[in-house]
C-alpha cells in the first residue's frame, strides 16, 4: 500500500513542529500582550458560505466535499474547506452579534486549504495567522496592528531587518483621480502598482500602457514611483504634492498624518515604519489604511493588511468597521530556517535515564519520576542494551544529559549525571540530583 | 445571506478557546515531561489512505473531497478528511522509516472529521489527542502511557477522582478460551464484555445469550464479572483463577504482573490503577495490554488505549510494535466545564489603559507600551468616551485593572491604578507603575 501524503500536503515531523511552534508561540504572546484573544472556526464550512467570496478563481480553488446520505445526487456538494480566516470571521460576527464585546479583538492561527498548483513554497494546506479588530473605525486600531506586527517581527528575531510600509486607499484614490483615471479603472491601476516591488518602475509603466492607460497617466505615476524610490522617507511630502486637487486624497493624507503621530508614541526605531505612497495591496476590499511588512533580503511581504469596513458585515447585512493584519506564517518559517534562526532551539528532552540491567529498573523509573515532578523532560530507556548503545540513542535525539544508576550508585543512593556535550560527569546524591540537573541544563542552554 | 456553521461543526469563541487551550497545554506539558514530541499530519489525505481502514461504517462516515480539474469525472473523489490520528501515524512511519529515531515517541492533538449524525456531545469535527510509542515491544512503554494518562488527569484537576483500568488481550483470550469459545467468536464476546460498564452483568449475559453463546459460556463469564464487581482490587487473583488452563492467558497474566510491578515504581496512590479482568476495549486491533481511564461520576471512559503491534506496519508491510493512548479531549473539556473546573481561568487581559481625552492619547499609548514591554497584557481604549463607559468595557471583558492618566497625573508623571474588583485605587509614579501593576495582578489572581 502506497504511503504518500496527498499532493501539496505536508507532514510535520517533531523537528519541523518544534520550529513551527516556536514561531506560533512567539507571535501568540505578542497578540496576547496587546489584548487579543484566540478564536477558532471549523475547517469545514457550508459551501454557500464560501462560494462567491473569493472571486471566480477562488471558487475554482475551493476543496469541495461530497454530500453524503441517500438523498444526495451524484457529485452534489454541500460543504467546503476553509479558504481563508476572514470570511469565517465575518460569519462568526453575524452569528454572535449580541454576544460579542466590541471592539472584538481576536486572532486565529489555523490552516486553510486551496487547490492551487503546488510549487516551491506553495502548499495546498497552509497556516494563516490573522489578527483583526472588529467594531471600531478608530485609526488607533490600525496603528495598533502595525505595532503588533512590529513586535512580532522583533520578537521572532528580525531586529532592524524589517520595515513596515503604510499607505491609505483614499490617498491612492486621490493620486489616481489627480492623474485623470476614472473611478472604475482605479482597480486596474492598483493591481499594476502593487507589482512595483517585483517589476520596478519600468515594469509597472509598461503594464499600465498595455492596459491602455494614456501616456499622461503613465507619466504621472512614473513621477510618483521615481519620487518614492528616491526619497523613501518622505512619503507624506510626496503624497501631499500628489493629492492637492483631490478632496478624497486629502482626507487620506490627514489620516496618514494622524497615524504617523500615533506610531511615534509607540517609540519604534526610525525608519522601521514608513509611509509608502506606492503601496497598493491588491485586494479590492480595503477601504482605509493599508500596510505591509518586508524583510531585507527577501522579496515579497511577510505581513499585510488594512482596513476593510464593508466586509465583515456581509453576512449580517449591516456595515461593521474592521481592520486586520495577516502575518505570513509559512514564509516566516521558511526565512527563519534559511537564515539559521532556529539554531538555538534546544532538544525538548533534557535527560535520558539509562538502565544498567533489569535489577535497576525500578530505580530508573523512580529517578525519572523525581525529575519529571520538578518539570524536567525525561526519556527513559525501555529495553536493556549496552550503555554505549543507550548513550548513542541520547546522541541521536540530541538529549544533553544522561543519568546512570549502576550497582555502586544504587548501594550509595547516588546517580551519575553525564554532560554529553562536554563529556564530563559527576556523581551526586539522588536527593540533590534535581537541582543539579536543572543547573546542568541551564548551563548547557546558556553556553550554546 | 445565512450565517450558520455547517451541521455538527462548532465555532470556539475566545472564552471557549481559553478553556480548550488550558486543557491542551496542561496535557502537552505532561507529554513533554515524558519526552514525547509533537507531530502534525495534514487534514486531507488521499482517499486510498483512508478507505478500508475503519470498517464499512467508517468508510460511510468519511468526508470525501471532490476531484478537481478537467479530467475529473462527475462525483469522482480523490481525497478525504482525516478520520483518526493512527492511520496517519502509520503512514508517516512508513514514509519516513529511515529518518525516525526509535522508539519514536510522538503526540498529536488535532481535529478529525466524521460524518456521524450530530447529537448532544457528538460533533463532526472534534479534537483527538493521541500519544504513541512506535518501535518497542517493551511493557515499560505501555506502563509509561498509563503514567502519562495518570499525570494528565491529575494535572487537569481530577486528583483522586479517576481510576485507570488495565487488562491484557491475551488474558481475555485465555478467559474466553477457558470458557470454551472458539477463537473466531472471541471478538463477539469482547464486544459484549466491553459494555459491562454501561449495561451491567445481566445486560452482558443477555447479549451473549442473544448472540447464541451456550449457557456454560455465559455462566462462566457471569462468574468472572461478579467476581470483578465484588473485588475490584483483586484483578490479578481473579485472572489467575480464570486462565489456569490457557497458556496464552498465562503469558498475558505474567505481563500484567510485570506491569503492576513497574507501575508500583511510579508511586501512584493506591487504587488509582487497577487490573480489571473485564476491561475489553472494543477495537479489534489490540494485541497486548489494554487500558482505559474513568472519572468518578462520569459514565464512559476519558482515555483509552493499548498495544497494537500489527497496525503501524500496514503501509510499510513490515510489522512494527506500537502502543498508544488517546485522551478524550472533548469529553474532558465538557466534564471540566460541568464541574466548574475552569473558574480559576483569569481574563487574559490584565490592564485596560483608559483615555481622558485626545490630549492624553500619546501618554496612554506610551504607558500601554511600558506595561507590554514587561509582558503585561494590555488593552487600549480606541475611542474617546466617558470614563464610566470605558470602565464598563473593562467590566464586560472582565479586565481587573484600569489605568487612568488625567491632567493632574500627566503633569505629575503619575498614573492612577484602579483595582476594579475591589474598587480601590492609588496613584503611583509612572516609572514604578510596572512593578505595581504586576503586584496588583498577582494579588488579584491569588485572592480568587
Amino acid at each position: 500500500m502506497s504511503a504518500q501524503t496527498a499532493r501539496g500536503m505536508r507532514d510535520f515531523l517533531p523537528e519541523d513542529t518544534r520550529r513551527r511552534n516556536r514561531v506560533a508561540t512567539t507571535i501568540q504572546s505578542v497578540f496576547q500582550r496587546y489584548g487579543y484573544e484566540p478564536m477558532e472556526t471549523p475547517a469545514v464550512e457550508r459551501i454557500e458560505t464560501l462560494l462567491g467570496k473569493y472571486g471566480e478563481e477562488g471558487d475554482q480553488l475551493l476543496f469541495k466535499i461530497l454530500k453524503r446520505g441517500e438523498g444526495a445526487r451524484l457529485g452534489e456538494v454541500d460543504l467546503g474547506l476553509r479558504y481563508d480566516l476572514t470570511v469565517p470571521l465575518a460569519r462568526v460576527v453575524a452569528m454572535n452579534a449580541g454576544k460579542l464585546v466590541y471592539p472584538f479583538k481576536r486572532y486565529q492561527m489555523s490552516p486553510v486549504w486551496r487547490a492551487d498548483r503546488p510549487q516551491k513554497g506553495r502548499f495546498r494546506e497552509f497556516v494563516q495567522c490573522d489578527v483583526d479588530i472588529v467594531g471600531t473605525a478608530s485609526l488607533l486600531a490600525d496603528a495598533e496592528l502595525i505595532a503588533v506586527a512590529h513586535d512580532a517581527l522583533t520578537d521572532l528575531g528580525f531586529v532592524n531587518e524589517f520595515r513596515i510600509h503604510l499607505n491609505h486607499r483614499q490617498v491612492l484614490r486621490g493620486i489616481v483621480e489627480s492623474a485623470g483615471v476614472a473611478v472604475d479603472r482605479e482597480g486596474d491601476v492598483l493591481v499594476s502598482l502593487d507589482k512595483f516591488d517585483k517589476i520596478g518602475v519600468d515594469g509597472v509603466c509598461k503594464e499600465l500602457e498595455q492596459r491602455g492607460f494614456e501616456s499622461h497617466v503613465v507619466d504621472r505615476l512614473r513621477v510618483l514611483m521615481d519620487a518614492t524610490d528616491a526619497n523613501p522617507d518622505s512619503g507624506l511630502d510626496i503624497i501631499h504634492e500628489f493629492v492637492q486637487s483631490s478632496p478624497t486624497g486629502k482626507v487620506g493624507l490627514l489620516q496618514l498624518k494622524e497615524m504617523v503621530g500615533v506610531l511615534g508614541a509607540y517609540g519604534f526605531p526610525p525608519g522601521s515604519v514608513i509611509v509608502n505612497p506606492v503601496l497598493a495591496r491588491g485586494l479590492s476590499y480595503y477601504t482605509g489604511p493599508v500596510f505591509e511588512a518586508t524583510i531585507s533580503g527577501f522579496s515579497g511581504s511577510v505581513a499585510g493588511g488594512g482596513r476593510y469596513d464593508n466586509l465583515v458585515g456581509m453576512f449580517s447585512g449591516q456595515s461593521i468597521p474592521a481592520t486586520g493584519i495577516s502575518l505570513g506564517f509559512e514564509r516566516l518559517v521558511v526565512i527563519m530556517e534559511e537564515r539559521g534562526m532556529f539554531s538555538d532551539l534546544p532538544c525538548p528532552v533534557g535527560v535520558l535515564v539509562t538502565r544498567m540491567g533489569p535489577e535497576f529498573l525500578y530505580d530508573s523509573i523512580e529517578f525519572a519520576q523525581q525529575l519529571r515532578a520538578i518539570g524536567v523532560s525525561v526519556e527513559l530507556i525501555y529495553e536493556d542494551r549496552k550503555l554505549a548503545k543507550q548513550l548513542k540513542h541520547a546522541d541521536a535525539r540530541s538529549i544533553p544529559v544522561a543519568a546512570i544508576i549502576g550497582p555502586d550508585e544504587k548501594a550509595k543512593g547516588t546517580v551519575i549525571l553525564k554532560d554529553l556535550r562536554r563529556g564530563s560527569q559527576h556523581e551526586v546524591p539522588r536527593a540533590d540530583a534535581g537541582d543539579q540537573v536543572k543547573r546542568l541544563l541551564s548551563d548547557i542552554t546558556g553556553s550554546r
